[in-house]
């Protein structure tokens, strides 16, 4: 692969024993860019979620023990997210995460940067969740389509050298 | 059940299908009064842990988005733990834990208090684990003593209308 080549799709699984989604994907980014997005809120705010979505931070404190909260509008509906920071490191982040609409499910999100070298970098994620329901719930909603949108328009930053 | 029965002990079991340890107790208390013990440090740091540990709090901010951290010390030896608070309500905490000696090792804790009248509150506490193996080595490590003489001394607090 060369840096050149972006076009990559996001791998989304299920674990077949624990309710635990895998996400996989590789990004033309070093690992400190990687971090950077996930971690500085105006560039958050400029690739996460669907497109069409206007994503407003508004609470960000991306260290070990803080915590996040946005919400994501498009054609007057709203959706808002929060969670806890409970590591922040440069290769890993682990972090709650929570749907406002239904607070009481919560997950825990693990994401590592792997340095694949020639400025590549694999972007792995878990999330895991207390039952197989509400992880195939998550799964059933087209949370793919987000995510692949999302870091499609994260692959165009990357590209226009913003991150 | 009368106010006086508080010989109870803890119900601790390994969810036969998730990588979750659940923990459900009675206590002679109110909700209101298990929500202290739990979210005041001074009072959480009187019992919390097996006997003979003292227990220092050293980052404390019990709301939702906050986190804590404390160590525990006994006869030279020092074993420190650290979190999140992602949730904090009356009937319900949801909290990160990691202790200092894994840091990779991250379980996500619900806590709730179910008030069943009379003055007595039954705590239930779920430790959801990203692995099997990862919960099953938590439960071998003897925490279960730690968690009975830790609710003993909670107890004893209760009685004395410490808390």
């Amino acid at each position: 692969m060369t840096n050149n080549d972006t076009t990559t799709t996001t791998r989304i699984e299920a674990d077949s024993t624990l309710p635990i989604i895998r996400m996989s994907r590789e990004f033309a980014a070093t690992p400190e860019q990687l971090f950077r997005a996930h971690t500085d809120p105006e560039l958050f705010a400029r690739w996460v979620g669907p497109d069409g979505m206007d994503i407003t931070v508004d609470v960000w404190d991306a260290r070990s023990g803080g915590s996040w909260r946005y919400h994501a509008g498009r054609e007057g509906e709203e959706y808002g997210f929060h969670g806890s920071f409970h590591e922040v490191r440069p290769d890993r982040l682990v972090q709650t995460f929570s749907y406002d609409g239904e607070p009481d499910g919560v997950a825990l999100e693990t994401l590592t940067f792997t340095d694949l070298g020639n400025g590549r970098t694999r972007l792995e994620a878990q999330s895991l969740c207390d039952t197989f329901e509400g992880r195939d719930a998550w799964l059933a909603s087209g949370m793919e389509v987000g995510v692949e949108q999302g870091y499609a328009k994260l692959d165009r930053l990357l590209e226009d050298h913003a991150v």
